[in-house]
């Protein structure tokens, strides 16, 4: 199966796609960060990361989006902020008819280095060894993602 | 010129469209409140009103989207919902290249009934009366949907 790792936010859009064996022999099919410049108005960022999603989920047809999901002890700015670019993933994976899986940066950090106060570099390292990629150089919001990714056949119910 | 008026929600998402004049005389073009059923999952409730949105956008072809943004003491919950289906709103704005204006609760109090600590009904009684609709019976959503898109031309600059 094919699972698509999100990260979200507006200025920042992380993904990240593992395909899994039955073996839960995971490998990273794609990876990466949309990026959306302060310059242009919230319509256009909005338009660019879902036309940017609505191209992934075409291409390589995932079976489940694995979304992170928010601490709600964050403020109400940032929730509004995230919440609109979660918005736009969500509905990416509406018009393909993807279900929809969340997990909260703890449950991440728990589920892939072992405890939920691991530094955001061991998520990395963990993330580079499950897929093999060795020392690839990847921004922190591709390696999240793919950790996201990963969480989903960790800890969820592969059909 | 025309105003699109939104108050952005995930169960209940109230529109308003009015035209208005150069003497800032506004008229009721449409109104109502889109919803969608908590049995649904988010993605197919997401894309219901991304759809519905799409279609006033192209039959009413606003010039401005006037949305409701929201206090800053609402809890972080509340926010990442009403994030996400702002994120819709703003997303079919973007994909027609309408600009956003945006206004509190509090300034479309204060700007229709005078004061921040108006009461609902306030709102819908001087939308009414602003609109002629007489006492036309509509939901909640919708009068508030109609004062925002009020709010613009009352506060914002027509061109």
């Amino acid at each position: 199966m094919v699972i698509l790792g999100i990260d979200p936010g507006l200025a920042k859009m992380g993904y990240g796609i593992v395909s899994v064996d039955e073996r839960e022999e995971g490998k990273a099919l794609a990876y990466g960060c949309l990026r959306t410049p302060k310059t242009d108005n919230k319509g256009k960022r909005l338009c660019y990361l879902f036309d940017s999603l609505m191209e992934l989920f075409e291409k390589y047809k995932p079976d489940v989006l694995s979304l992170e999901s928010l601490f709600f002890n964050r403020n109400t700015k940032t929730a509004l902020t995230v919440g609109e670019a979660r918005g736009i993933a969500l509905l990416a994976a509406g018009k393909h008819n993807v279900p929809v899986v969340e997990f909260t940066p703890l449950q991440v950090k728990e589920c892939l280095a072992g405890f939920g106060r691991a530094k955001k570099d061991a998520v990395a390292d963990v993330v580079k060894m499950e897929l093999d990629l060795g020392d690839e150089e990847m921004p922190v919001d591709a390696s999240d993602a793919l950790g996201i990714a990963i969480c989903y056949y960790r800890m969820g119910d592969l059909e």
